[in-house]
């Protein structure tokens, strides 16, 4: 079953569903191989947010069997930014080299090798502005077909591709400084933190925190799901994807706090129980 | 041709489309079948729209050949609500227990047979928010593949199933008491009247009524379709599902007339009529 | 590898992404032919904009192998409108007659026959407002299991088909007055003037140009992608597409000069420069 596995093409991009962005790469895979699946994740990515991509690619790539992931979120298109191949095990991944693929081929364990297909024979169409279209989708899909990617591009040192812009936080035992990543669908705030690096950290065992923005401050309690609060109240819970996260029982945390992409937050043990 | 519609899993979700969380689940399925294809109904429920889902939900199968339908608004994920299977005839309904399945066994003949999947042996992940990923999704794509509800669930009476909160409409002679179900992409307002209950009403012979909401009152034409009154005019229809549904030609009836899911409606003959 | 490729529906409508319109179609084509494979265009034509879907679906088969077109942009479904099959060369349009296929039969070369569908007799369903479900996906079912299209409408001849109705620039050498067709997901305002037709006037050798509409006017780099200008800085150029078009990198143009569908704007040398 390997075999089938491996003729399929993950689809992630920021082309949105308003235009035949998305459609145009469908039907271009489709006429170079009619056989190749194309599988989306998503077109939803906010127009030009690499990071949100990044996370995403990363989301799915993780639950994925060995298969050539297109992603493009893009806005540097048609400059000198690298068009690339990363090949991480049996996957391939492809898309911009402007740190998309970073987190990804962290998740499918390290790039083992990574080609430049900015000048790919494979070409289609002669557009400056989707490349989408006429260098990565028929790159993934010769990908998809059984190519080598030397066959369609040139082997590049790993250690040149740029990396993603992604905020750290700052652990201490009684204070986690961090980032709103993104707002999901539902509304809720997933932050730069992973569950696991809060042992040794009052987070561990407490059951409620203090959660401080620039605009709000209040006591939100831990949980597992969003059913562990009443309706409209809201919880801290460990995400699908190991983040932390906040949000509103059948509400929306970003709507209710104001929250959105960048925004600082700081956690710390609850006045009172200090 | 039997065998590939069975390996058919129709996907209606909550997901929204900015997100990966429709695509991991793409990947699960793929992980586990790859032959097993993937029709996506829709997965712009609104969030938490329980009623909604279950709506569009009958409204496809309908239209469905012999098919696991994996349908997925899940509010109470993690809680104590139930992952289910409803079995239909040929057809398995795979989602939580919270009424969202129970209007298309209906419209599928009724449930043979329900199981509780809960804890299933197939679940892939661990997490607490995303049974969309975890239980639903390898559980469906098992049935997709040939896997007996019995071996990867446990058998529940479907008595005790959480049914449905749906509104009924009132209906007299003279007098039609109904609500505004769900406002579709185009702006046109369903109800919850199904044109075959009016035998017996002044609907079945008018021409014309009169409409009222707690915010306006006006005089409708009935019709068949849009085109049949001017451009900007509403009209009354029994839509492609089969319920009445108010419309403006060539415009938005929720925006003209400030009509959302939950209004109340009244509908009588015309005044000047009476 | 042609046969397959014949079994492809290309799938563009404004059914929206929020209904279950779009998913009933494909169960409705997976029902008659399960082998068939349905690639999706887009189904976010804004509700009602034949003229958009007309340039999405002509941008689209371009890319395409042959295969059967579906698209519905439809307001005038249930009126007198017709329901038609194009053929050109070895792709069919399937249709509304309300313009929305002719761009793309240009662009495949023109049209070799016509043929109205409305009273085929693979119909299904009964609804007045929904032909996308019940007369346009069986149709492009049939055609893409191999049915000629004389066996399920009737030949009609193709000058009494509808036309698009679509802007067309006034080009002199000094001066080019032009429309905003539409514009996409980035905020790109796409103009009427497709780059060929440039030969002859001051835009084939200018390195910046005059942009005025009703509410702006300012000067503009031409350029060939947005990173040829600084980030918030505007720049024209020639879309993927081949029409010019006005852009905002990293920003929208359309959000920073008020730019919407069917704005008249006039290209004209730049002032200090006559």
């Amino acid at each position: 079953m390997s075999a089938p596995e491996l003729r399929a093409v993950t689809f992630l991009t920021d082309f949105g569903y308003s235009d035949e962005y998305a459609g145009v790469c469908r039907l271009v895979i489709a006429g170079i191989d009619p056989r190749v699946r194309v599988i989306d994740i998503s077109h939803g990515i906010p127009p030009g947010d690499v990071r949100r991509g990044a996370l995403a690619l990363a989301a799915a790539v993780r639950f994925s069997q060995p298969a050539v992931h297109l992603a493009v979120v893009d806005p540097g298109v048609g400059t000198s930014r690298r068009a690339v191949v990363l090949t991480c095990g049996d996957h391939h991944l492809v898309g911009p080299d402007n740190g998309l693929l970073t987190l990804a081929a962290t998740e499918l364990g390290g790039t083992d090798a990574a080609f430049d297909v900015t000048s790919t024979p494979v070409r289609v169409g002669d557009s400056d502005t989707f490349h989408g279209r006429d260098v990565f989708s028929p790159v993934a899909a010769e990908l998809a077909r059984g190519a080598a990617p030397g066959e369609i591009g040139d082997a590049v040192g790993f250690r040149e591709l740029v990396p993603l812009d992604l905020p750290e936080p700052t652990i201490n035992p009684q204070q986690v400084d961090c980032h709103v990543l993104y707002v999901d669908q539902y509304g809720n705030a997933i932050l730069n933190i992973h569950g696991e690096v809060l042992d040794g950290t009052f987070l561990a065992d407490s059951s409620e925190i203090w959660f401080q923005t620039s605009a709000q401050q209040m006591t939100v309690p831990l949980g597992r799901t969003f059913g562990d609060v009443e309706p409209g109240d809201p919880v801290l819970f460990t995400d699908s994807t190991g983040y932390l996260a906040i949000a509103v029982n059948r509400g929306s945390a970003a709507s209710r706090f104001g929250l959105g992409p960048d925004n600082q937050a700081r956690i710390t043990p609850v006045p009172s129980a200090r």
